[in-house]
């Protein structure tokens, strides 16, 4: 029996199940060319709408993978492990986990990517630091992680060009949002770490890209199971981003947030997440023998100040200038600095936490699209967390910017995304539900 | 606002409904080759899951009208009147009335298309007559039309080039069945003829593309308010094709057939179907005051010889030997007969048709891909139809063929293809319903 395309897209388009022979085929031929775009693209339209079944994500998933290289970093002694946020506004846990777990010892290689549309991206924050190289070639970043435990790279042309591929056709033909594509193109970039363990952060709310918990659950659900099939251990938070993550959004600002907390400061909620999210890694990379013990070592590792150590090394090593960890003012900044104060006094009961990305972005802050270039010095502070009173006139965000052309607009922006009224809100909790583990 | 071709695509993808504008961009830009195969074909497969409205089709259908030509018949006095059939076996009326309906004084051109699958085409018929010419250029095909009032060609470079460039995509993307594309395809080409008013024939039975009653009804339905929207006079008959229409299936067996109708003979149910066709042809093109005056008019029309004299003329000024009209051994021929004999007695209860049309393809009379060369001289003759009566080895079908190579396997499916049982079946009425007129 001849295999053909016609085929997989038909039994995809009438709401039935490809078998994994049919979508390793269908991923094979489609990134070596044999299977035109337009082929590709009713399949991924017919499964958008029709849906995919674990089985057909796992094995999406794993065609993707085997399409590119698969890190061994068997060399390196000790468990290997990850982290991935969904994203959404403030979120730069990785600048604190890297350090904090390297430093208790094991390995973490992250391999990241760029921010597009509100969110922001792991990549461009470190870019913010002078002299950063996230483009290490494999052989650099094996090297680098043996010598500190972290590294923090882009996707490079041998990880999943399978996913980069399809990515670049979804992106065009509408069909991004689906959990099992998406669960797809993540873990298949995750899986070519070489790591043993993954921690997911799934953000929901009004910030993440799955604004409704049941969204964030399933997708949170389907990739943990996709990485324990890989025979990986993993676990997923289901984290709030009704609001921004921390006091400050923008890369050089997010790049400052991250070394107060590895200070031992830094605002309540970034500090907790991201103890949370290294217990669990320590816990899943076997470094602790309870999420608690792993709790704990991770407050060590920021009170003795061997994380901060690390970041500083692992800056170092990738090029960049590790001053910036004492010298804030080496990184690009703002000129001007402009205050959103409120009109009424009141509880801040709700925000609009993806406006908040989108005014950022249009401060220079972000990409409308992949060829923008991005200013990493402007950003936004924020005065009031959910549940917060606020007087009338009182700052609810700095805004920090260079330029004033569309100062206005993302005033305004800000301005309509904060909710204030005479009621104080329910209580939001930071750590929603956890999956796996 | 910048309209864009993924905009358009997530519309129709979340369920909802394109508008005019929306439509004749995609078309437009798609024809041009601005918007790539690629999102045309995700468009086109969340068309076909999630279904496309009234508007939306006849949306579709003028921008891939207006996408090329209208044939401007004015110069021609009088009315222009199609048929279009839906296809199945032995379907061969086109070749029956336009001599009547051109002999009764309207002027019918016809745009038609090749076969492909299990269905024989208009345009490889006709190319059973030595000489005949179906590729006229729409200005030769005026000539003709002025000269004796039918004409019978394919569709040219200039009819609804968006029509075959996005068939073309259909095709290799599964995004051919759906009810509001075919419809939007079909009437693209009939409406470029310049039409007043159209005849459909939708045939519904295991023989027919629309297999379900519901599902030719519905076509139906949407096909004859198409052309209303574009003030034309329709009306859809639906019509039994469970079982083969006439006695012979192949292409010079339909010529054959043809002639024999036109002499005033032939088998009943394709005598009865084509007069009624022209019946209404003529009723819709006013050259009668009713239906019934309709078949009156082209009971005359073969009764006085005219209308085969019109066939004589219409083959002649189309470069093919119209002596083939008084002498069939001037069309290929088939070397062998071999027959399909019946194991049991009974009564024909009922028949896979569609089989017929892969059997016949299987001895060269069809095509597996449109590059294949078709064999004009194979055909099937068919000795019972559905409810006769059969007797332990009395012949069911004659198979005329050349080459024995796919003999046997075509005799099986054939023989594999009848219902044979003790209890005679329901009658079926070859006219099932008519829709609009």
């Amino acid at each position: 029996m001849i295999m053909r395309a016609v085929d997989l897209i038909r039994t995809k388009r009438d709401a039935g199940e490809n078998s994994r022979e049919e979508i390793e085929f269908l991923v094979a031929r489609y990134t070596r060319g044999e299977i035109p775009d337009y082929q590709m693209a009713a399949w991924l339209m017919a499964a958008v709408i029709r849906g995919l079944g674990r089985g057909e994500i796992s094995a999406l998933m794993e065609a993707m993978l085997h399409s590119g290289e698969v890190l061994d970093l068997s060399e390196i002694a000790g468990k290997k492990v990850d982290k991935h946020s969904t994203g959404g506004v403030g979120d730069k846990t990785s600048f604190i986990l890297a350090p904090i777990v390297a430093a208790g010892g094991l390995t973490v290689p992250m391999i990241s990517g760029r921010g597009l549309g509100h969110t922001g991206g792991t990549l461009d924050k470190l870019e913010a630091i002078p002299g950063f190289r996230v483009g290490l070639s494999l052989a650099e970043f094996r090297r680098v992680l043996g010598e500190c435990g972290m590294g923090l790279i882009g996707q490079t042309a041998e990880i999943a060009p399978a996913d980069k591929k399809i990515y670049a056709l979804r992106d065009a033909t509408c069909t991004v949002e689906n959990i099992g594509l998406i669960c797809a193109s993540i873990m298949s970039k995750k899986m070519a770490e070489g790591i043993d363990a993954l921690v997911l952060d799934v953000k929901t709310g009004s910030g993440a890209f799955m604004q409704k918990e049941e969204d964030a659950v399933e997708l949170a659900e389907v990739m943990v199971e996709t990485a324990q099939r890989m025979g990986k251990k993993a676990v997923a938070l289901i984290t709030d981003m009704q609001q921004p993550l921390g006091r400050m959004a923008g890369h050089s600002n997010e790049i400052i947030e991250c070394v107060e907390v590895l200070r031992g400061g830094g605002p309540k909620d970034l500090r907790e997440l991201s103890v949370e999210l290294a217990a669990w890694m320590f816990y899943l990379g076997e470094r602790s023998v309870s999420v608690d013990e792993g709790r704990k070592l991770a407050g060590e590792m920021i009170a003795s100040g061997k994380a901060l150590e690390k970041f500083r090394r692992g800056i170092a090593l990738q090029g960049g200038d590790a001053r910036v960890v004492d010298d804030a003012s080496l990184l690009p900044g703002a000129r001007g600095r402009m205050e959103v104060r409120s009109a009424t006094s009141g509880y801040v009961r709700d925000m609009n936490c993806m406006q908040f990305g989108i005014a950022l972005a249009m401060l220079g802050g972000g990409r409308g699209k992949k060829e923008d270039e991005i200013d990493h010095g402007v950003g936004l502070e924020f005065h009031k967390r959910i549940g917060e009173r606020v007087a009338a006139g009182e700052a609810l965000v700095t805004i920090h910017y260079n330029s004033e052309s569309k100062l206005a607009e993302s005033k305004e922006i800000i301005f309509g995304s904060f909710e204030i009224g005479d009621k104080a809100p329910a209580a939001r909790p930071l750590i929603r539900r956890i999956i796996g583990g």
